[in-house]
C-alpha cells in the first residue's frame, strides 16, 4: 500500500522551509511570498530561491524513501510508484516553463475595489527549467488507453488541512496525454532536486496553465470522468464579470481558470522612481508570457500614458540559446526591453506596456472591466509613473 | 497530369455568380459583401446567400469533371485526385464553423485614422456547417508520415491575377494532420455543393483559423518547410503596432495571422434607432466568437457605455442541438442576448459587449491602441448608441 506523510507538529507551519529574507511576503503561514520585481528581469530563469511560493496550505516534509504516488482511475486498476521508479523507468525531460499565479497582479484590482485573496504585486509569475517524467508516459505505463469515457486528470498534494483534507487540482486528460502538452512529474528544478517549497519530491508541472493546477508534493493522481471537486477548482480559480458580487455569485456558472490570458508588467523602472534628464534616455525592461504555449509576439511600450507606442526589443530566450520553441508550445515568458529617449520637457512618465500573443490577443486597457471578486485575471495594461529631474 | 481552368472571358468578372440583392457590398470587382448585421443573430447557420463574400481575384468557374487536386511535397511523389475521388475515397466528415475575415469591423478602425482596406462593418463573419473529406486523411493517402522536416500546408487556389499568379495561403503542419484540428477540404456548405461564392468545388475549412487560410477553388496543396510565400502570407493579413505606418513598416517582423482573438458585437438594436420608453425592457443581441477553438465562456453587457455590466444569455448551437463540442474544438460563434430594464429617466443609451473566452483573454477596451496600417485584427469593445423616446 501507499503511504503518505504529514506534517506532526502542534504548529503544521512550524515545519516550513527557511526563505531568503529578500521576498515580499504575503502571508506566512500558508507561505506566500514574491521576489522583488527588478529580479524578475534580470534573470530570463529565475533563481528557485527568488521563484514565488504560492503555498495553500503547511509544507509536508516528505521522506522520498517512504514516498510513493499513487494512480488511480485506468482499466488495470491502482498503481504505486516510488521515487527511484519515477526517476529510472521513464525518460526524463526538460521543460522551461512560466508558472503564474491566477493572482498576480490583484493590487491593481484592489485599487478599483477591494477584493478577496492575498495582495500579489506583478511578481506572481518566475520562470524556471523543470526535469522530470513525463506525465503521459507515467500514465501510458499505468494502463492508459485512448478512447476511454475520461476526460479529467486529478491531482493530490500531500499537503492536507486541520480536517486532512488534501489540496487538490484537475487538468483536461488531453493536456495531460499529449505528445505536444510537455506536462511533467517534475523531480527537478533549475537543475536541483525540487525545494521543499516547490513540491519537494515531486510536482506537477502543467505548462500554459495556472499555477493553481501544478500540484506540488504530489500524492495522488486519478484519471476521471470529473473534475476535481476540491475547494479550489470548483468555488475558486474563476473568472466572473465585474458586476457579480459575493451575494450573487454561483460558481457553477464559470469554467475552472487553466490556460491564462496573455501578460505583461514592467519591472524597470518602479513606480515613483525619479529620472535623471541629463542621461536623455529611458530604459524600460519587463517581463511578457501567454497561456497556452501560446507565443508573445510583441509588446508595445508607451511612456505617455498609451497616446503613442514603441515597439520592446523581445528576449525570447536564453542569449545564445536554444532554438525557438515549436508552435503552441511556447511555455517560458519572453523578457523585453526598450531604449527610448525622454521626451524633451517631460516632467513626468506614464509608463505603460501591453503584449500581443501568437494568437493576436492583447491585453485589456483598464481593470476596471475586468475586476472580479476573487481578483484573479488581471492582465490590463501595466502602468508606471515616474518623474524626470533637471540635476 | 493535373489540369486547371480559369475564367477566358475578356472581363475576368464576368462569369462571377449572381449574390443576393440585400448583401451590403464593399468591392465588386473582387466581389467583397456582407449581410446585413441583424440576419447574423436570426441563425446559429447563416444561410448560405447571406455568408459574407470575400473574394481576391475573380470566382473560377471549374468544371467539376476536369477537376482535379494536386499535392505535392510528400516522399512518394506528387498525386492528383478528381473530385469523385475526394468524395468517395474519403469518409466525409462535417464541422460547424465559423469564418471570419481578418478585416472584420475594419470601419472601426477607420473612425480612428484612415487605413489601408475594405470598409468592413460587424458583419465579416459567419457560421456555416460544411461537409467533405478531412485534410490529415488525405495527406496520409497521399505519403504523409509523422517526423517530416516539413511544417507548414501551402494552398493554391483556382482564383488567378491577370499575370497568373493564383491566391495562396498556408497554415501549420500541426493543425492540418492533427486528429482534432478538424481541418477539411469541404464540397459541401450547409448540406449543398458549394456555392461559386465559396469555393466551388472545393475549399479548405481551417477551423479557428482567420478566413484569409481558408483558400476556396483549391487547386494545389504543397507540403513545405515554408510558409506560401503569396502575397496574402507575407506582406498582408499581419498584425503591426498602432506606432508603425507605411513608411517604416516590415512585414518580415509580425507573423502571418492563424488563430483570431476573441471578437463580439451587437447585431441588435442597430446605432441611432429609438426605442420606446414605454416597452420598458431593452432587447440586445449580437455573436461573439474565439480562434484556435476556444469557447465563448461569457458576454458582459453594458447599457451605459460600460460602467456597469450585465451577463448575456449564451446560445452555443442550435436550440436543442448537439452535444457541446469538445475542448479547445468549439469552433462555432455563439449567439447572445441581454434582455434588460431600460434605466429609469434615460435618454440615451450607450451599449456596449465584450466577451471573455475559454482561455479568459478579453477585448480590449478601445480601438485606437489596436489600430494598425491595414485595418486587421479589430476587436475593441463594440459600442452602440441608441437613443429612448418618451412616447
Ligand atoms: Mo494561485
Ligand atoms: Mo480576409
Amino acid at each position: 500500500d501507499c503511504k503518505e506523510e504529514g506534517a506532526t507538529s502542534a504548529d503544521p507551519y512550524s515545519s516550513d522551509p527557511p526563505r531568503h529574507p529578500a521576498l515580499r511576503v504575503n502571508s506566512q503561514k500558508p507561505f506566500n511570498a514574491e521576489p522583488p520585481s527588478e529580479i524578475l528581469s534580470e534573470n530570463f530563469i529565475t533563481p528557485s530561491a527568488f521563484f514565488f511560493k504560492r503555498n495553500h496550505l503547511p509544507v509536508p516534509r516528505v521522506d522520498p524513501h517512504a514516498y510513493r504516488l499513487e494512480i488511480h482511475g485506468l482499466p488495470r486498476g491502482p498503481v504505486c510508484l516510488s521515487l527511484e521508479e519515477i526517476k529510472t523507468k521513464f525518460p526524463k525531460h526538460t521543460v522551461t516553463a512560466t508558472l503564474q499565479c491566477a493572482g498576480n497582479r490583484r493590487s491593481d484590482m484592489n485599487r478599483v475595489k477591494q477584493v478577496k485573496g492575498l495582495n500579489w504585486g506583478i511578481s506572481a509569475i518566475s520562470n524556471a527549467t523543470w526535469g522530470g517524467a513525463r506525465l503521459r508516459d507515467v500514465l501510458v505505463y499505468a494502463g492508459y488507453l485512448p478512447g476511454s469515457s475520461a476526460r479529467h486528470v486529478q491531482f493530490e498534494g500531500l499537503d492536507v488541512d486541520p480536517t486532512g483534507t488534501p489540496y487538490g487540482a484537475s487538468i483536461l486528460l488531453g493536456k495531460a496525454v499529449s505528445e505536444e502538452g510537455d506536462v511533467l512529474l517534475a523531480y527537478e528544478m533549475n537543475g536541483e532536486d525540487l525545494p521543499a517549497d516547490h513540491g519537494y519530491p515531486l510536482r506537477v508541472v502543467v505548462p500554459g496553465v495556472v499555477g493553481a493546477r501544478n500540484v506540488k508534493w504530489l500524492g495522488k493522481i486519478v484519471v476521471s470522468e470529473e473534475e476535481s471537486q476540491s475547494h479550489w477548482q470548483q468555488n475558486d480559480y474563476k473568472g466572473f464579470s465585474p458586476g457579480t458580487d459575493w451575494d450573487t455569485v454561483d460558481f457553477k456558472t464559470a469554467p475552472a481558470i487553466q490556460e491564462l490570458p496573455v501578460q505583461s508588467a514592467i519591472t524597470v523602472p518602479q513606480e515613483g522612481v525619479v529620472l535623471g534628464a541629463g542621461q536623455g534616455t529611458v530604459t524600460v525592461q519587463g517581463y511578457a508570457w501567454s497561456g497556452g504555449g501560446r507565443e508573445v509576439v510583441r509588446v508595445d511600450v508607451s511612456l505617455d500614458g498609451g497616446r503613442t507606442w514603441n515597439v520592446a526589443r523581445l528576449q525570447h530566450g536564453e542569449e545564445g540559446g536554444a532554438a525557438p520553441a515549436p508552435p503552441n508550445r511556447s511555455w517560458a515568458w519572453t523578457l523585453w526591453e526598450l531604449r527610448a529617449p525622454l521626451p524633451p520637457g517631460a516632467r513626468e512618465l506614464e509608463i505603460v506596456c501591453k503584449a500581443v500573443d501568437s494568437s493576436y490577443n492583447v491585453q485589456p486597457d483598464t481593470v476596471a472591466p475586468i475586476w472580479n471578486l476573487r481578483g484573479v485575471l488581471s492582465n490590463a495594461w501595466h502602468r508606471v509613473r515616474v518623474r524626470v529631474s533637471e540635476d
